[in-house]
């Protein structure tokens, strides 16, 4: 939903594609629609249920050629069975991608940087728990604050460092590994700004959907 | 077409677009299919034609909300009659675009950095002599094959260095100006590497689109 984000993956695609030419790549129809009502609002009864919008989305995808479905927006995964209901094609869940990648980690204990609504969700936290891995969220009221400023349009010095301080402070907590749960993040979040490996559910995303599509 | 140059237009028309959060941006519905039959083939009549699958894809575009159409791919314009017929919302033309910009530009003599297609079909020759400006087309001998290499990914500094030369050699030819007519171009040329002004089609249409969407 975030159009920044949307753009991060569809070049991360392109990039991560083996191909020696144009028609090697995949045909990749995108709606970017930055006007989806707000997950988080939605998940706090303070507005509209993205999940109607969402799905007359994929329908539209489907209609213009579409043979397989993904999202890259984790929170909105809160209403993926309404994606999955709305079209006959397959949905690449993001969040299964990301839970896979964890558990390829090998890490025991996460620290997830993620929005509020992908939080209160327990999209993650179920899925890791059920698997015996230990989860710690980071606070919202510390994490909001910065997505809001990605999400304005900053990616510079001090966003990078106020993202990296996050991290560093669920690896202080005791986390072995950080998950990248919300795709502003790696928008302003490397590898080389963490001390324990980072997980990035937009890469798990890009991995999960050329798997599905070049198989 | 090529899915590096449209992600270079979705990037660009992005960053363009003023906007204080994600619900400043316009929704962009993109259809990168990397298979639609070769321009260059087609009018050279050894393939088939692209208008009729262009113009598919400008409905699916539409049937999914679309309610402004742009296509970032110079040669594919010699087929827009094909998709200005095929639905009934608007298409704005990267042609118009670029020319509109040369004439803001004040060049008497253009250099034209373009695929072989965009060349022979006159798209760009017959407009600007139309408005008295001299044009100098580059050798297809010497552009095709560095087109091919960005195209099979390759934007290193070999490339970049071969580009630059087709833009002096046409400039040694007299042009005051240069124009990026091929939307692979800019992905390897910046206005700092030309002793002139490098006009971009692809800018210029990221301007069109952004007029026409927030009018």
């Amino acid at each position: 939903m975030g159009p920044a984000a949307t753009l991060d993956f569809l070049v991360r695609l392109h990039a991560a594609t083996p191909a020696q030419g144009d028609a090697d790549h995949l045909r990749v129809i995108t709606d970017s629609d930055p006007r989806v009502p707000g997950r988080n609002a939605a998940l706090s009864g303070d507005g509209p249920s993205p999940g109607p919008p969402l799905a007359a989305m994929a329908r539209g995808l489907v209609t213009a050629g579409a043979e397989l479905l993904a999202m890259p927006c984790n929170a909105a995964h809160g209403w993926a069975n309404e994606i999955v209901a709305a079209t006959p094609v397959p949905f690449v869940s993001m969040i299964d991608a990301a839970v896979a990648a964890v558990l390829a980690s090998g890490a025991r204990t996460v620290g997830v940087l993620a929005a509020d609504a992908t939080l209160r969700s327990g999209l993650y936290r179920n899925a890791l728990t059920a698997h015996g891995i230990a989860v710690i969220d980071v606070a919202s009221a510390d994490f909001m604050p910065v997505l809001a400023r990605i999400k304005g349009g900053d990616t510079g010095p001090a966003v990078r460092a106020a993202m990296a301080a996050l991290a560093a402070g669920l690896v202080a907590q005791g986390a072995d590994a950080v998950l990248a749960a919300c795709t502003e993040v790696p928008l302003v979040l490397s590898p080389a700004d963490v001390a324990v490996p980072l997980i990035d559910a937009t890469g798990a995303l890009v991995d999960a959907v050329l798997a599905a599509a070049l198989a």
